[in-house]
């Protein structure tokens, strides 16, 4: 056979939780998360010899016991512990990865809740026996500026038909996630300075969307030490002017269609000055 | 030919409209509205003959035209208004229907916002050119309930091996429309009043969430003299307590796995007493 | 209290069943199966008491049950089963519906199969004790015409910007369910029928979407004489030419951009000359 | 200023694009492109100077020029112009990558045709100038087979519960992509090869989902011998036996509950033996 096995993980995916601590007045974690593993593998592809594979299963299991016995906050804790379990209970797995979504509820009462969507709390931990690497997080976080962003001053191709512009609706659906040095820290402070940075960015004057991303991943840095680089995803939502001048109506920046595609979509890193890299933080080898 | 058009209807659907009025601090409307027609409609099916058919993109331009115009608050307004014009400027149009979703943001500055996903407003306005017809309503509204709910005293057939239960954890994703009996009014006070007592009353306790659908629309009733009736559906989300027993772990209504499908949903009708039916004010004619 | 139960209902909706007939070559049937039922349920809504409130969790037994009893073919007859079953074993029910969705495979080998996406079969069955409704359809097929389509002769008023046109894409994700006069008959036959008929009207030259809604909808009564009547919802899924002036460029009809939001939405009935109407085939009360 | 901006793209996104050549019978492309670029960006990150921002907006016009002016099959031919272009045209620009998804669709006439939905053709280029890289793939396949699948013979920790398994459904929903070591070639009759020999690999009997993505993977590296290493990510769409014992009935294997989520999820490279790793064909740099 002339093929050979390269990088490969397996696990359980949205392993969906909530999770209840009673009491006069609950509380409520709701959350999915997902488990991948990586190392001695190769048999049960080449042979389908399982020796080496727990199954997903028992990863599952794992997941719901270990959320009663130690509680599922802090989420990076609770990733981490899980990430730690796997790579050292399981003597062929070298590498584990545990990614969490936790969805936000606002108390109506002791034991009452509505769902919220102001973006998703994210984390991600990657262990490889000797280090854990935590990644925190947001995803889906809508904002918007109606005004205060321009865009001008680009070059012009043969293609190129696209006005300028001082000012425009800037929008986006932030996907941001920020690696920590540390494995340990009060995770739950991070993570309200680095999301209440996020958005205190946002609302600059902006002359582009990515001079926005640099000042969010910027500000994110400045304001958790402990955070050594962040990875900034951020689709462009068009909101067009509409042209109401064939029906007698001038639009000065009032009415727009909110376009669903194309988009354009940003995406960059910003790092603290002398961070080192670290992949492993951000997935496992493909 | 052995066959004849019946019911029909035609629009524009899902124009994605954001309206902004300026000043030192923006307001900002963000909406999806559909606009659909009835009335002497046959031809264009018959023979191709569109003599009668105002092009659905006409359609959409009035949505933006008159949200510049008119602006676009309380949506119910401009509902009527928009549906108010199709019926009187097309005399071939004997009935109009206009459906509007508000998606909700919160403020985070003079001009910037945050979406938020407390669930979406939504209106509905059916106009028979006579009459109008307004039912507003909220969909996605996710709201859980982690203790106070029982289901018990149930009959048992012989597919039945659900056990009782006198504490279970009760979510659902509320959709509710009301239907007001004027056709004007405080739209954004009954709105807000409506969807407190909605909130207000899914907290009770409850013996099936038949009981606490009636409890919502009973609220809505009573706190809104000028509802007639609401319509409720209730997905019942279903939240299964894990079994952790083979881990040698109690799990006293701690941990639980939040299924996706299948789920159970209950579908009902709150009326006024003495009020009458209009069946226009929840659809067009099909 | 000033506040009456109006129309309701509850049951199972979205139990996902795989069913499969073994033997030398394999047969499988992949269904989406909801169940609802209405009748004396007041009590469970005013007070609680779940007397005659068969739990949902049983519902979705019995089509398990029933699936392996009788098998799940055709869906029709599956979903006849059912909601007989739902009407005469419990007393206080005096309406059910059942509604299906099957999902295509095309067969790989004698038990190897791919999910293929040319629509979905559905069926829903209502039944109220004395009779049984019956109606049958496809969702999600999606048909284009890249000629052979026009859209003229139409109104023009003060917000008509629209040109006329001789020469469209018209493409559409067909939506259609007929009713059929009888309960019981050659399922299978008649919907492969009727599903011929749609895709062969479609094909025709098109004046509006409603010409073609109107000879689908009459294809499929001339083709199966047990159908009564049939409704289709027809979203018009815009296909813009792209204006390649500024690029030195004609477009003769060559290069599109295919729209998400808004889309023109055409609905309509045809029925049978002299069939009666069934409000009942269609949804149960509200 | 103690952060530095590191690696960084932006591009237009999900242009979706309908390309027609017209004749006696027409032929239909329906693609979904998406142009991301990467180089000398940095002035506008940190000081909002777009001088080397070439719109998004003119990227999607170049793509629809370039679908008129070249036309748009074989994708990866496309993909190659349009990544080439990027990079050859714009002197900021040392990277681009171009995706495109192909939509399949049916003939049923001249230029009548019905989407399908058994898999989506995709493909990937990234261009750096001195080379182009040209990765092809399917997403969305959706297999299964009823038979011929175990799992056993895994390790048991303290939370395993799963039994073993000699006869299971396997299913799961393909996403593929390989990467050719070449940037010319029969592209299309490559994509058929790759495509029979995943179907007709997945159809193996496994002893494990990822012996099934090994021999799937393999079976293209033996088909093609122009693909380097192909990329599978294979969710395990678990189907349970439905308990029916509580009903005095036996399921030999015939009915299953289909499952959403959680879900296994497999993912693995496999390599032709002495093939260079190319991590640039894969992404561009985060």
């Amino acid at each position: 056979m002339s093929t050979v096995l390269g990088a490969n993980n397996y696990g359980k995916a949205e392993v969906r939780l909530v999770r209840l601590v009673r009491g006069d007045t609950h509380e409520l974690v709701d959350l999915n998360v997902s488990v991948a593993l990586a190392g001695d593998l190769a048999q049960t592809h080449l042979t389908g010899d399982n020796a080496n594979v727990l199954p997903t299963d028992s990863q599952k299991n794992t997941v719901y016991a270990f959320a009663r016995r130690y509680g599922v906050t802090p989420v990076e804790e609770f990733g981490l512990r899980l990430a730690r379990h796997f790579v050292q209970s399981l003597a062929p797995i070298a590498l584990s990865r545990v990614e969490l979504s936790a969805y936000p509820w606002r108390r109506l009462g002791p034991h009452s809740f509505a769902r919220t969507g102001e973006g998703v709390r994210t984390a991600a931990v990657t262990c490889d026996g000797a280090k854990a690497y935590v990644v925190a997080g947001v995803s889906d976080l809508v904002l918007l500026n109606s005004t205060g962003s321009a865009f001008a001053g680009f070059p012009r191709d043969e293609y190129t038909t696209l006005a300028e512009t001082g000012d425009r609706i800037l929008a986006t659906a932030v996907e941001a996630a920020w690696r920590y040095r540390d494995d340990e820290g009060p995770w739950d402070a991070w993570y309200d300075a680095a999301r209440a940075a996020l958005l205190d960015a946002f609302r600059r004057p902006s002359d582009s969307l990515q001079q926005t991303l640099y000042a969010m991943g910027g500000a994110v840095i400045e304001a958790v030490p402990a955070v050594a680089e962040i990875r900034l995803s951020l689709p462009n939502r068009h909101h067009f002017l509409v042209d109401l001048a064939p029906f007698g109506l001038e639009n000065p920046g009032e009415v727009f269609f909110a376009a669903d595609r194309p988009y354009g979509l940003i995406e960059g890193t910003v790092r603290r000055d002398g961070a080192e890299v670290a992949p492993l933080a951000w997935s496992l080898p493909r």
